[in-house]
């Protein structure tokens, strides 16, 4: 099949620059989803039955379009509650983890802490037309913030500066040494003059140069990184420059990671959280299909025949162990549970299904007494980024302006810093956020403190782990193993999708499994 | 007085960078507001009267402010309503400007046009201060959008592309370029061998780079740009690069201004808008000042002497004249307007009044049946620009998600593009605004185009024009006169200070001159 890019390749080839937009606005820009509207799975062969193994975001999904189907739906899950990782922490909630540290959350009404999904970005359509069909009320995530703090242990002298500042000294101090190249005449050879005049021009203009290609301290940079004394009115409204840091400092700051994480394809704004908290996406699917849901139940084996699929589940309370048997099955377990569990599929997929690790990561929210990121520091919503083991913390985009206490994201660590955290009890995290958070807000970060809770995913029951770690050589051989329907049995859920550790590759992944598993059940 | 940016710029100089990076956390970052708190103007002399010209967000602050400090205070008004320019359009709304065309606003419930300003930055500290003090609900107001379209008549054969894509290009390719500058030595005398290690891994990291330090169609700069496929679940879910554009097209398209756009310190994230329209500021500072406004008051002479202020004004009903007067007057009509006005105040002031320009702008809302820039492009809040007339289109940032219509900016001119609208009738712009809106939405804009309405600022008969053009000449010879009490009178508002054309002018103006008022009226 010839792809759109190479179709579009070969236009530019044949008819030059013109020919090329012309065919790009015939065909549409470039494609923002796979996602093609909810899926048409009509016509189930009667009586016909389906075991969806978990209630997570992709288990819920394939029960309520194979129910419409027409198959007989039925869910078993470990815990007491639908939504897996799609989850919120509120106040009066109890959450224990492995090890057994037992924790009892103390945030007030209203607040919380999402410890896995937390963000969705505007081109995960998939997740967003089941929002609206669900009712899940949506509101903007302030994903990017020129205001939020960066902090590199090994530049600025260890302290803290806002992302504007560091981000405009790069463009300028990069556009300034452009601008010397192109005098130099580095870089005749690539560019014509007309070219050269043009850069120029963009460069002065992007870089906030002055009319001699120089970044400086003057009111033209100010207008990105800031003032000394922003303008005001009246007598002493006359604004007062501010002075670029030095290049190094700014190049050592790694300040263009953080440059480079907003333009990533899924940072971009517009991003959106519910109202409420991540998990009332959760809720949303499980009223859709409660009736079908057995809490609960822990399943130990997975054996499928000729006849069809039979699982064995253990009740968590009782320990009473029941089969329950199916024509086809949804596994949406993941993977490292399932790796665990006793089954009969084959070797090539129970290969795959030992072959990817999960990332590890590390959430840790703390409530201050007021949110005096707000009226002391001027920031609403965003991050603040550290070389610290928190990474980040993340201001709330909830209750903006409000008096009282705000609960934010005191750490979102991945990594080694991750596993650190987790090899703390949650008080020691508490400390460590509270410890490392402070170089941001040094005055009032453990004053205004009161309440906190964690989670880390190495140590979450039901999945060991945060989500499916795939590399090139583990796609090359295990991926599509991995997803293929094996007789009766298809897996769903973001470790099946290349949308991994978000909740619109759990989705893609399985409207993808039940429309193959809906075709080889009519094919049966 | 050494100012802060020369005392750093001392340390810097004599304790090396440790130190500047000590001074900076010891002082605080650079400054973000030059609002130091509601000012405290208590102990008014007994009787002592003020009359403020003109109920904008200037005079009703002054209004509000010196009668909490005691003195006796009333508002002429010109039109039937307070809140001057911050104002919005509703469905209902009859609006007739100069030249005598009339609209009939026909927008559904719900839905507005902000004419004036629309948008609140967040460190705009006094608005949001007097905001929330006067129960003013705000919203995120989606300023950057990686999605939204730029268009320019000069590249990509005349067809809009996605921000995202020409912005990853422009990056991509400025740090190709750099990273080739380098190689071939051409900044050696700017930058050590270590230097240029550590420049050459930022390039690669925020430019997308490949190994080889070359932008390219790839996985990783689709990241950036997207892709043509993007990632998906099962077993289509590997996703396909995007194509770069040529770079000479990124330059052209001048890309460089948008960038630059929302790297400004009045365009940064985060932004607000009133929940219902801009037009709630102007009504809630109204409902603080209610009992001391005079509407329908066209005044039309200011006179001064030993023994008061003396303002005539015209009821614009009846047309009979009266006189008001008082102590000390804060006068906040625009300048174009106040030049009309007879008055003796100093020659100097005269001049000042008569100095500053005022710039057009043309703003259109047009109703569309569906949101289909949300449902169709996954565009939600922000811009699309275009080298046309119409220089923006705007998408609202209220009642995101829902079915039914939606009103969005379909013009935010300027300058020539500005003067041109504003010489057609509202149905002629109209008429151009689909026009030009089209290229960014061709198959729909049009079809679901149901009702629209303009504002030309030139053609607004209470200000004849949008806001004070300050330049650097004008400033130097007029401001200060403008802004200084003038014996009794004191002016206030946005072309009295540095933040021209933002509310926050208006405020900052009006506290510093009422403070310098009433320190004068104490002296008296």
């Amino acid at each position: 099949m010839t792809t759109r890019r190479q179709l579009l390749t070969a236009i530019g080839m044949m008819g030059g620059t013109a020919a090329l937009y012309q065919a790009m606005t015939t065909m549409g820009h470039a494609s923002e989803t796979q996602y093609k509207g909810a899926p048409d799975l009509s016509g189930a062969r009667s009586g016909a039955s389906v075991l969806v193994l978990g209630s997570g975001l992709a288990g819920m999904l394939a029960a309520y379009e194979l129910s419409k189907a027409g198959y007989k739906v039925r869910i078993l899950e470990y815990q007491n509650r639908a939504g897996g990782r799609n989850w919120s922490l509120y106040g009066g909630d109890t959450y224990t983890e492995l090890g057994g540290a037992t924790q009892k959350v103390g945030f007030a009404q209203g607040h919380y802490l999402n410890p896995g999904p937390w963000r969705i970005p505007h081109h995960h359509r998939t997740l967003l037309h089941y929002c609206k069909a669900f009712g899940v009320a949506l509101e903007p995530f302030i994903q990017f913030n020129h205001s939020g703090y960066v902090h590199n242990a090994d530049a600025f002298g260890g302290k803290p500066v806002r992302y504007r500042e560091a981000a405009a000294d790069f463009e300028g101090n990069v556009a300034e040494l452009l601008g010397k190249a192109i005098d130099q005449k580095a870089l005749d050879a690539q560019l014509t003059s007309e070219d050269k005049d043009k850069l120029k021009e963009a460069l002065r203009g992007w870089g906030m140069l002055d009319q001699d290609m120089k970044y400086k301290a003057n009111l033209f940079s100010a207008e990105h990184r800031g003032y000394d004394r922003p303008p005001g009115g009246g007598v002493d409204g006359a604004p007062i420059a501010s002075q670029p840091f030095p290049f190094r400092d700014v190049v050592s700051s790694q300040i263009w990671k953080n440059m480079a994480f907003f333009m990533n394809h899924e940072m971009q704004t517009t991003m959106f959280q519910p109202v409420g908290g991540m998990g009332m996406i959760g809720k949303a699917f499980a009223r859709q299909v409660q009736t079908m849901i057995t809490f609960n139940a822990k399943v130990t084996k997975i054996h499928q025949d000729k006849a069809g699929v039979t699982v064995t589940y253990a009740d968590t309370a009782s320990g009473s162990v029941t089969e329950a048997t199916s024509d086809y099955c949804v596994c949406a377990i993941p993977l490292g549970v399932l790796n665990q569990i006793e089954n009969n599929l084959a070797p090539a997929k129970k290969s795959a299904i030992a072959a990817v690790p999960y990332s590890n990561s590390v959430k840790i929210g703390l409530q201050m007494a007021r949110r005096f990121w707000e009226t002391d520091d001027y920031i609403y919503g965003g991050h603040s980024f550290t070389s610290q083991d928190i990474a980040l913390i993340s201001y709330p985009n909830y209750h903006l302006f409000e008096d009282g206490p705000g609960v934010l994201l005191g750490a979102f660590a991945s990594g080694a810093g991750a596993y650190r955290l987790a090899g703390m009890t949650p008080e020691q995290r508490i400390e460590a956020a509270l410890a490392q958070g402070s170089v941001f807000h040094p005055g009032t970060y453990r004053k205004e403190f009161q309440t906190g809770a964690s989670v880390a995913w190495s140590r979450v029951p039901w999945t060991m782990g945060c989500c499916a770690r795939w590399n090139e050589e583990t796609r090359k051989t295990h991926y599509q193993e991995l997803v293929k329907v094996d007789d009766r049995v298809v897996l769903a859920g973001e470790h099946a999708s290349y949308v991994g550790c978000w909740m619109e590759g759990a989705l893609l992944s399985s409207l993808d499994a039940i429309s193959r598993l809906h075709k080889r059940a009519l094919e049966a």
